[in-house]
């Protein structure tokens, strides 16, 4: 208390900060002095980290200060729009030098799928905490690869699941965890939207690394995940393709897919790149319900429950995802849905399960 | 034109007659004069009967004038209740005597699922209409078998389905016809609800045929096929049960199952004994959706597109349903969706690749 006074009267904030509730006047002064902030490179510069640059601007404790990027006029763009020092934008070439580099903490890879193994391996080599969206990786060898890898180096490894802090989820999952809908046994996911462009690399096998469920059916996952907080214990799954120019071999158009789980649970999903207006999360219980929709859009999070809709107001999810992200890396905070390699891993499990269960036919079973 | 001046005239009501709107005065002729009316006799007096002879009591063209009970003190409960008299009351031991009663036109057999077939078949003999309840029988074979015997007889078979003449629902089968939300690719139909008493005959597997299945995921099946008007081409299902005293050898608690169409659409129901809030119907397609909550209940149908919410007013589902079926039977009109044996013989076989998918786990192919 002796301290934070003193240091009220040097800043001259001691009429401001003590005129202001405990928690904010908290909260201010951390945010100005005491936290430290976390520095952060962008790794590909396409239009979602474009999104997360801007999210950004409004972060507490995470700051953009560098960008890799193979395209030297995107680098110049970047630069200039986000006052970013030459010495910390890099190549793809030139990864490696960020070792000597002590401005920069993390890196968040934001590069096609199949790209994420070799950046993530590059950037924990040159010893920076990795930030990977998801999916983490193509297949979940690659995702223990990066997890070893970071692990070996030394360095944290988070996946970009922004879903895990937004303010909505998190009321329903804690009410689940709480047992307010009672025993839940089933949760339904839907995710989908119509794909534009079909020369994009989410359509291009060798770097997507598969079709929808990679890019959205992931959500669906990881939803049934966390919503029901148990683990799959058997996937099966069903495909069907009615365009088969647009979506090539190796690209899922549309999946369904089912989860079940130890207590008797089944979750069942629909992944596609053929519908929109599929952004629904539904969780039934034995006494109650929860509805989200849309449930994992960068929008606002409309969430209700038998006993009526939730309303914690909307923040740009990239903002909260980046400033709870520094909270992890910088201070060791553990968040209340792990967003670690491990948990990445696990999606992947489930997606290389499901996309077994659709060549085999077969009910994949899981370690659980 | 003339004979209805004239037949205006005779009746004394030419005058509130012309007064109303053309539909609305001919529907008062056709009620008051020109019609016949179905006469019917429930079979099977348990709770579905006693609302299906409520609703029957604002029927205009059908008309409850008999039973068939195995319980005497029933049957005179029901005389006192309905006006009913005693030579159009029956035991199940004199359903053969109905071929001597000119004051009966069908039967409609309410009785538990696995009774369906010799109840249908003794009508049938005894040369009534028959109206069988859903699940029309407890598999496909024993369906073609009513069927089979309803055409020897030289009698009519329709089956309950009350969602096919429900006002919400057709306007949005309509819709899906005349293509208001494009290529349809995905139906899903939630059907549950927590069933009480462990001793009644639907967890009877002798009397029921089955579980929720056969009682209530009927009509996710059912719903597919006529919100996205084809036929499924493969089939494919997941069990589980979490209460195996409740639910016995024989009896599905939970089910999740999968119909493929030729169209490439997915249909993605859950069956489920164990849940409430579950009669939901959601029908995605590349212009739009539909959604349905409740979708089958016997109160009132919310139904709303992207376009916004339908107002067909609420009707008892089984009241015009016996007026519908009045008309099929008596004036040979064609439904918009068929109620014939045909048609519960189709939802029957979906219902047994289901049951063969969980047994084997394998997707069943069906012949479309």
């Amino acid at each position: 208390m002796k301290n934070r006074r003193k240091f009220l009267q040097t800043a001259g904030l001691s009429t401001l900060a003590l005129s202001l509730p405990w928690s904010e006047s908290l909260a201010y002064l951390s945010s100005s002095k005491e936290e430290k902030v976390l520095r952060v490179a962008l790794m590909g510069l396409g239009s979602y980290a474009s999104r997360v640059a801007e999210a950004m601007k409004d972060c507490r404790r995470a700051k953009l200060v560098g960008v890799i990027s193979g395209t030297p006029s995107k680098i110049a763009q970047w630069q200039q729009k986000y006052g970013l020092e030459a010495k910390n934008c890099y190549s793809y070439d030139t990864v490696h030098l960020l070792k000597e580099n002590k401005d920069i903490d993390a890196v968040y890879v934001i590069t096609p799928n199949a790209l994420h193994k070799p950046h993530a391996l590059a950037v924990a080599t040159a010893g920076k905490h990795v930030i990977c969206e998801k999916p983490m990786a193509i297949n979940a060898d690659e995702g223990r690869e990066i997890v070893a890898a970071c692990t070996a180096a030394g360095v944290q490894l988070l996946v970009g699941y922004r879903m895990h802090f937004e303010a909505n989820t998190l009321e329903i999952v804690k009410k689940q965890r709480a047992g307010e809908f009672g025993k839940t046994l089933f949760f339904q996911g839907l995710s989908g939207f119509i794909i534009g462009n079909p020369s994009q690399w989410r359509l291009n096998r060798a770097l997507s690394g598969g079709g929808a469920m990679m890019d959205i059916g992931i959500y669906s996952i990881n939803g049934a995940r966390y919503m029901l907080g148990e683990e799959p214990v058997w996937v099966t799954a069903q495909e069907e393709k009615t365009d088969p120019v647009k979506f090539g071999e190796g690209i899922d158009e549309t999946i369904t897919f089912q989860l079940g789980f130890p207590s008797g649970a089944i979750a069942s999903c629909l992944s596609t790149y053929s519908l929109n207006h599929l952004d629904k999360f539904f969780l039934s219980g034995s006494k109650g319900f929860a509805e989200m929709q849309p449930s994992t859009g960068y929008g606002p999070i409309k969430a209700w429950t038998h006993a009526g809709p939730l309303d914690k107001p909307h923040v740009t999810h990239q903002t909260t995802q980046m400033d709870e992200m520094a909270s992890i890396l910088l201070d060791g905070k553990t968040p209340f849905l792990p967003v670690n390699g491990e948990e990445g891993v696990k999606d992947l499990q489930i997606i290389d399960a499901i996309y077994e269960a659709v060549r085999t036919g077969k009910k994949i079973m899981l370690p659980g």
